[in-house]
């Protein structure tokens, strides 16, 4: 649904509702409402005795981690990209 | 503490104590906690009636909105790093 330019979904999430509101189209907002609920379930399959609010917590903390691992890889290459390819010797 | 070429230490993400372990250096785990406790303040401070659990879920979607969109502007890029500079006509 579109209203004022945002975009405003229910999306499930490890079971359960939430409404998600943002400037972006639905397609992204779905692709974050989905990678939060995998990373929910992932860990969750692997440690099954832990409580909802400590799984979000520990994929927040994955998915912080992914980010700032991207952040340092794109920072690196913006880096290269402004360093000049090779010094050309002036005659 | 490091323990087996993993990073093993304790954080407090809002008000609660969580052993996070992972091969990266300290400071870097420090910091990926931190943008974690941020977020979810932020969001609190917003929406004070929210409980953990729906705080820890929003923090999740911010963060993984954050990565997706800096997933985007790191594969423009690269893709723009990839492309000819030029094309050079032959004789």
């Amino acid at each position: 649904m579109q209203d004022a330019g945002k975009t405003r979904l229910r999306v499930e999430i490890f079971g359960q509702q939430y409404t998600v509101v943002g400037k972006e189209p639905a397609a992204f907002l779905h692709m974050v409402a989905g990678h939060v609920d995998d990373t929910m379930r992932q860990i969750a399959a692997a440690n099954p005795r832990l409580d909802v609010t400590r799984l979000a917590i520990l994929a927040a903390l994955n998915i912080a981690g992914e980010y700032f691992k991207l952040k340092e890889t794109y920072e690196r290459l913006l880096a290269q990209e402004r360093a000049p390819v090779a010094s050309v010797p002036r005659e």
